[in-house]
């Protein structure tokens, strides 16, 4: 494990709170074996993928059912002790982490897909099935769930963050493809909102305001999706380009003509080199597009067309297709790998992540820059994109040890974010807020409206035991 | 104007409060000829499309910009008087009466399209901009905007019940397709929620908060919302069949497999009988379907060769085309007139209507008993559904001045709501709880999930100022 990492505007936000003793003999009454305050526990639930390092949570309650997490929760509420959902660990912005301390409710135990109602194209699952787990168990119904953030997240953490990732151009994100949950409030209590209808009015949206709400708000115990048919068919192709612009002009164009496409995404000549290394590749080392076309043979074809001929105009080299799934598998896995691999190219470094999002037409103007400027700044960096969104992120490599680099490198995050947010963009389309963007989020939608989220916070949960320090300052 | 109906389980929200004659000054020497005390404007702005009339607003205040917005808020908030936003009055659940008194605050004067980013796919409005003059503001660009719920709605009204309508099952309701908004708070202060970027995860989602909250926790004074490239085809069809079952039947097929399609509409033989007496039309009087395919010609090809071979299997009869966009507005002209023509079929009558939308696949157990007993009922009824979506509508056409029918009309109306949440739907698919779904709203999410509104309500609106006694008790 890397050496702890701090970062100056965390500091307001970390002050722990006590854990009376008399709270842990409750929990270790009522949950006997799954409770856990081992250390290599603790730790382990007190990390993630962010370059964040803090005080590990004093106990681990692992959930099997919804009764579990509000029996957990009640007793927590009792001792106003902060408790934070755990799913695979794989949040990049430091929403796990026990920042006021507390305990981590872990909710990997609840792993049931709880109903597959493939003749209304939804499937209800407990929060800690991963993505692989729910379309392994929906694949002989011919649908699928296309929500892909890369990471095997839990189909809880991603409700939680928002998420989106590859398939986001065409599918929606989280946003859109939640229908219904149960969520256990602040007070323990079991609620539900939404039903699996396609659509409806029936008062405040508490659906939505859930997503992404980041485990502030209350924790879900079931999540209702939506499925989609398999398509008939489905094209991978790679498209290389001698300039990062072309690639990126490319995207623009294809997304401003309407092309449904289902998979667009930008990867830039250093990242290529990168996954080479990483996944045995010999993609050509320029600028590359990874896109994927999903409909009726027909469909897919045209779709194709159009897009030979927008990335023709770009001076995109030919493409190479990718037509079997094994095929199609080991290029997504590629890309998928690309953080892993980012990681790994520099020994002993943390990533400092960047997820901006901007209107489309001004992706150029918010990408290009910043990759130049991350070249220049020496620092090692990766860079992806979902840029069929207008979303793309850079890691910027750092030596956890040498805060000058740490500093440089916030330095660049801080520049990006304020191009995107200039453009009308947002600081994160679908890693969350968590520590690392609060101080961005009150840039990018003003001091009023965060005032709104906290009011609702304090609202629902007036104690703050809800994964407290996330999001914005209380 | 037809006589006051007034419903049993309205009274208790029904309690006027004092406007102080203080703030009636205060506005007229803010807002001069932007005020109106005149009896007929304000019961103008007192009833809308439900069956309910109670005493209208005390004043009526024209805001011509977001400031006149802020301060009239600010105004009413110092008095504690209710605000209540008035678009162009077509809600259709008594969204806009004035049951605590108050100010009615109309904002169909804030009428400017304010940026249109065809690059984008995205516009910018004020909230009084209707979806007809949105859709001409932006013809020019090749874009359109697709939500469209019958009546010529403001965008503002459409994103406060967060509606729907025919092009929903395609392209999403106003859930899906609000990008970002700037609201005034109850407390009169200007905020915005989210960016044009088209993803995001940064904070609580406040826009789907906003959107559907009936005007009961801020009031929208700029809506962004997305545009789509007009198809490049477009086909639309009517197909009758001798069975209502056989037209439900064909449409859960549609959707159980996949075809995207654009719009698919059901009729019943008695509203097909209505709809060609009122718009001297000659449609085959059985149930009917009215279908549109968007798409490239190709594409739309294959929709309509999957439809057809669906249809055959279900004995429809044969497609009626409306290929020439002369056609196609004059059949969708008369599906939107289907509400004013049951209306108008019953001289003098007002009409109750039901909005229940479920799961695909129970469409037809909620929507065939829910026909048998409304002919069974005697009374005069009509039945449109946006059934891609599962979602119909009944309106049963009562004699306001027959109790008994009234009570019948609500007994019905009872009985396909429970019918609905059964099987896993909701009492409102798109025209929201306003007065007259408030004890549904309860049923269908529980009391637990309608005290976290009312909790953020609470938070946000202290004074229960904005639209007070709407969506739930306070």
């Amino acid at each position: 494990m890397n050496a702890p990492l701090t970062s100056g505007h965390l500091l307001p936000h970390t002050h722990p709170r006590d854990v009376p003793a008399a709270l842990i003999d409750a929990l270790r009454q009522r949950f006997g074996a799954q409770l856990s305050t081992a250390q290599v526990v603790r730790e382990q639930h007190g990390r993630d993928e962010s370059a964040f390092s803090v005080a590990p949570p004093e106990a681990v309650v692992f959930a099997e059912c919804t009764q579990d997490v509000s029996d957990a929760v009640k007793l927590a509420a009792q001792f106003k002790v902060p408790v934070i959902p755990f799913g695979v660990g794989s949040s990049l912005e430091g929403h796990l982490l026990a920042v006021q301390g507390g305990i981590s409710l872990d909710v990997s135990r609840m792993n049931q897909v709880l109903a597959i109602a493939a003749c209304d194209l939804t499937v209800t699952v407990q929060p800690g099935v991963t993505r692989t787990q729910l379309n392994a168990a929906v694949k002989s119904t011919g649908l699928f769930f296309p929500i892909d953030p890369g990471a095997d997240a839990s189909i809880g953490g991603m409700a939680a963050t928002r998420a989106s990732g590859t398939n986001a151009v065409r599918y929606g994100t989280m946003r859109e493809n939640v229908l219904a949950l149960e969520v256990v409030t602040a007070q323990g209590e079991v609620i539900r909102t939404g039903t699996r209808a396609k659509k409806s009015s029936a008062g405040y949206d508490l659906t939505r305001l859930m997503v992404g709400s980041e485990g502030t708000l209350g924790i879900m115990t079931e999540i209702t999706v939506k499925l989609y048919p398999l398509p008939e068919a489905v094209m991978a192709a790679i498209v290389s380009f001698d300039s990062l612009a072309d690639a990126v002009n490319t995207t623009i164009q294809i997304i401003q003509m309407g092309v449904p496409i289902a998979r667009c995404e930008l990867l830039d000549a250093t990242t290529v080199r990168i996954v080479n290394g990483y996944s045995k590749l010999k993609l050509r080392e320029g600028a590359m597009l990874l896109m994927e076309f999903h409909g009726s043979p027909a469909g897919v074809q045209e779709q194709v067309d159009t897009v030979q001929a927008i990335t023709d105009e770009h001076h995109g080299h030919a493409f190479e297709w990718a037509q079997t799934p094994e095929e199609r598998t080991r290029l997504w896995t590629a890309r998928h790998n690309a953080y892993f691999a980012g990681v790994q190219s520099v020994p002993g470094c943390r990533a400092i992540t960047t997820d901006a999002c901007v209107p489309i037409s001004r992706l150029a103007d918010a990408l290009l820059d910043s990759v130049t400027e991350a070249q220049q700044s020496g620092i090692p960096y990766f860079m992806v994109g979902h840029v069929g969104d207008g979303n793309f992120h850079m890691g910027y490599l750092i030596d956890p040890d040498n805060p000058e680099q740490r500093d440089a490198a916030e330095a660049l995050n801080h520049q990006l974010v304020a191009r995107a947010l200039a453009l009308g963009g947002t600081c994160t389309g679908e890693h969350g807020v968590g520590l690392h963007k609060m101080g961005f989020l009150v840039e990018e939608t003003g001091a009023g409206a965060v005032a709104m989220m906290r009011a609702i916070k304090n609202a629902l949960d007036p104690d703050n035991i809800l994964n407290p320090g996330k999001i914005f300052a209380l």
